[in-house]
């Protein structure tokens, strides 16, 4: 007899087909921040919802998730929707709710990719390979970050009240245990990065995604190439601007592949 | 006898309110694109339908407008329905749509702003006065342009068919005529930045926005000092891949106010 365990991330975006577009998840203690799940959980539910969708064409290409209330522990319906099909992207609708509401909007671009010109633009930040870094111990506080083994190379988790002048934060990260990349993944892994705030006050403060817009730069097959390595996620503030901050980041494979490039604006109490 | 003629930008983005969030507005010359209108004043009606709707509360924080199909010469409904109300923010949900469907898709977050530690990551660019630069002609398939006095400070539209190395546009920019900056006028300078691919390949080619993400960093009174004056825009890509690019981009006031960073995903074709 064989017994398989399901990864607690599969487990986490693991969802029930109702037809018509709805489709029941269960939050997992696994995944739990300190108010509702982690964002990036959710996220990535949302993309794991529309690739089961019968009508989906496609590969995700951007992602908007707009955080309106936490996820209250239990079952949650995601709602999702064609609103065009065109000849090579397609746009979806979602929402999640639970018996309070709605919980959280998205929209979301499929598409398929083409032989083109390409390049990047951007440049990968500097680093040691992650197997010569430290790994971070969990705050108790945040549960989900068990679920991500973290070597931060830069602007780690301020534990001294230290104030930084500068909002970057790079760090190595990957799912814990081990589990190949995949659309759902890097979705999460796009909101792993603490509050910039945090970093920039040398403390841990009222804060929380409001919006978040993910644009992925790979299809499936490039990203699945990627394995179960590390990636480098890098995050920096713009403007800290009376109560919402914006984040920008990228994710890298390790050999040099921008995966994607993401944003979130994100309030915070000082 | 006094006659009053509307700013082309307001004609642009007046609505008529048919009540239960519906608000119907008409494309105008003035504004087109090669195809359809300018994404920009699209964006813009967007906001202003929200700012009109009797529910509002706050300003506008966040922005995600998705083209899904060209706008067709003539009217559009814009549908805005709040999804829910916190104390300090709100989020909305709009849909453009016109006799054949649905064209545009959005979310936005509106919050009131408060006391807090702020500061301004990010820094503006240098670059000589607007007045010391060359105010750039519009080229005639691109009716929207006239309405802006734009002046290059680097990365101008390709002429030669030369390539650039840098994917990275800055120019002064201000509407024509003059006209007072609010959250409409910002939204629609946030698109006002021709195609990152066509710097790179030093020419026109097919591309188009599939969906704009706007963070907006300043109150309606801060706004408002801004006035007549010119904005420093600067946009750069991060990725070309397989037929979509992302661009990045920063509207700064002329005082080094950072008002509005802005993302968007592109499709094109080479």
């Amino acid at each position: 007899m064989t017994t398989t365990t399901a990864h607690p991330f599969n487990t986490a975006i693991s969802l029930a087909d109702n037809g018509n577009g709805h489709y029941t998840g269960q939050t997992t203690p696994a995944y739990a921040n300190m108010v509702g799940p982690f964002g990036g959980v959710t996220a990535a539910a949302i993309v794991q919802a529309i690739c089961q969708h019968p009508d989906r064409i496609g590969e995700p290409v951007a992602l908007t998730v707009n955080y309106l209330a936490p996820v209250s522990d239990g079952s949650f319906d995601i709602a999702v929707r064609a609103a065009r099909t065109n000849r090579t992207n397609q746009h979806w609708i979602a929402e999640v709710s639970q018996d309070h509401g709605v919980t959280t909007t998205a929209t979301a671009v499929f598409g398929t990719r083409r032989d083109a010109w390409s390049d990047t633009q951007a440049t990968m930040p500097s680093a040691p390979d992650p197997e010569t870094l430290t790994g971070t111990t969990t705050p108790e506080v945040v549960p989900w970050m068990r679920n991500y083994d973290m070597h931060y190379v830069d602007g780690g988790v301020p534990t001294d009240s230290k104030e930084s002048a500068s909002s970057t934060t790079t760090l190595w990260v990957r799912q814990r245990p081990a589990r190949a990349m995949d659309f759902a993944a890097l979705t999460a892994l796009t909101d792993v990065f603490f509050p910039r705030v945090f970093l920039r006050r040398g403390r841990m403060l009222p804060a929380g995604t409001i919006s978040l817009t993910t644009y992925f730069h790979v299809d499936g097959a490039e990203l699945a190439q990627h394995g179960t390595d590390y990636v480098l996620a890098t995050a920096h503030a713009q403007r800290f601007a009376r109560g919402y901050f914006d984040q920008s980041a990228q994710i890298w494979g390790r050999g040099g592949t921008l995966l994607a490039t993401s944003h979130q604006i994100v309030y915070y109490k000082d």
